[in-house]
């Protein structure tokens, strides 16, 4: 049972003093150390990291108080959480459940959730785990891009909770709550879907928008030249990185491969559009494309 | 002759206490307006606008000293800035040109510039018109867009600088040089062939982004939900104006119609390498596409 379970049965406890490990102190782990440590829900971290520059630069800004190797950190923590690439962390999620005790509590932070949780489906420790999706990030990588106002106010998706322990459940929901984050539940391929859709589409459209002018623009000076506020914005998650984002694809394929037809679809017609010169159909696809302004004004508004 | 001539002749001046007429107090117009007065470059600024309410709203806003008819405020206007849409424009100009007078200067600020330089090549006064392009904008739209650094530290692309006189060319980049804009020349075509690879792309990339997630996401909560700061990032343009965007993609359609193949293209290729689970390869692509970081780094610091 956990220390903290009598208290959060009862009301609002705030949980404070937990020792957390966090395996991966890039952008998302090294933020997560800062938040965690300055609202006093943690007060030791125990961090693993596998690049050595990045292990010190971690000691170095504070993120963690001691980098350890994986099997020692993971016997430390209270709260484990994983914050590596989506691939290695569906490799390593069943080796953990394998090592903890009951009192430890498992969760990953990936952007890509049936995978993880099929590998885990049937291990005897999946009441120790949480599948979570943090909707947050920068286009920036490693200990150095970390910031301590990364998760507040966004959404923390939390996927097959009906899997995870009442307590193990509680105890993530708490670490949330701590961020001032809010909560969303959802079935593991439902979120794959809605992620390929609205998260992962929006990368590859930028990332091949940045392919596409290194193409075609041989003399960089017209770049410069030509860029302004609004080509900057788009292509500004070209920067993301590769190591993060190619698992993510490998493993959202299906949803992707459908999203990307759809897409093609609308730029293959804008394109014919524009060919043969309809300026009133092209005016009016922009009319209907001026309708996520107030998807995106919503979302500005910290209504989502 | 101009009355600040021998002046600019002489070096250094800075023009102050022109009379300037703006046609079009939207977003460009109305931030030129706030802009020149506050540098002093203009003292009295006549507006013109088709839109009654943009009219009365520009008057609240202080934008415009006054707002007259077409005809009496050209012939008011020591300088006279087209800040329309670039199909509006190209009609006009010629009107406007027909009208003026020789110590009279007009300039447009268009998105494309080949379609309005060819319609007054010939005509007696070209001498008299200036062909510019402020790389600045933002998604907004209308008077109350206006903002009063816009342009401050941007880029001004002139066109065909050589068709325009000797003294209302100096007068233009003076007039640019007031807001800290740092003047590039090109030819027409090379400047729409550019704007279309860089500028023009990044934003039909953007409204079909929107289209295409508008299309697919039959539940709004979900964009909400799984929508991060990158999402809005990359979608931010489809907010644009689709009446001032149709005209620019219509006049600049072949050469946009070459940057879509080839977005399209690399579209297509990142979805195979996705469909077929080659990691390495989607990997390596991003990898390239990275590049695109140096000089998004090197617009930010201002280097370009």
């Amino acid at each position: 049972m956990y220390r903290f379970w009598e208290s959060i049965k009862k009301g609002s406890l705030v949980i404070r003093g937990m020792e957390v490990t966090i395996i991966g102190l890039g952008l998302i782990g090294g933020s997560l150390a800062m938040a965690l440590r300055q609202n006093g829900f943690a007060t030791h971290i125990i961090g693993v990291e596998n690049n050595e520059e990045h292990g010190e630069q971690a000691l170095e800004l504070g993120l963690a108080d001691e980098v350890l190797p994986l099997d020692e950190a993971i016997s430390k923590g209270e709260m484990i959480i994983i914050a590596i690439s989506v691939d290695a962390a569906r490799k390593l999620l069943p080796e953990i459940l394998d090592q903890i005790n009951e009192s430890q509590t498992v969760m990953d932070m990936g952007s890509t959730k049936a995978g993880i949780c099929s590998v885990v489906e049937n291990h005897p420790n999946r009441k120790n785990y949480v599948a979570a999706h943090p909707i947050a990030g920068t286009e920036n990588t490693g200990p150095k891009a970390a910031i301590n106002n990364l998760f507040f106010h966004k959404v923390a998706i939390i996927c097959e909770k009906e899997k995870s322990g009442e307590q193990q459940l509680a105890l993530a929901e708490q670490l949330f709550r701590s961020l001032f984050m809010k909560l969303v539940y959802m079935a593991a391929k439902e979120h794959d879907l809605h992620a390929a859709y609205v998260s992962h589409l929006s990368h590859i459209s930028s990332f091949t928008l940045g392919l596409t002018v290194l193409d075609i623009e041989k003399d960089e000076q017209n770049i410069f030249n030509l860029a302004g506020s609004g080509f900057a914005s788009t292509v500004r998650l070209a920067k993301s990185s590769p190591e993060m984002w190619a698992p993510i694809f490998e493993q959202n394929a299906e949803y992707l491969s459908d999203a990307l037809d759809t897409y093609i679809k609308w730029l293959t017609k804008f394109k014919k559009l524009i060919d043969s010169k309809q300026k009133n159909e092209v005016e009016e696809l922009m009319r209907q494309a001026n309708d996520v302004g107030r998807i995106l004004d919503g979302i500005e508004l910290g209504e989502k």
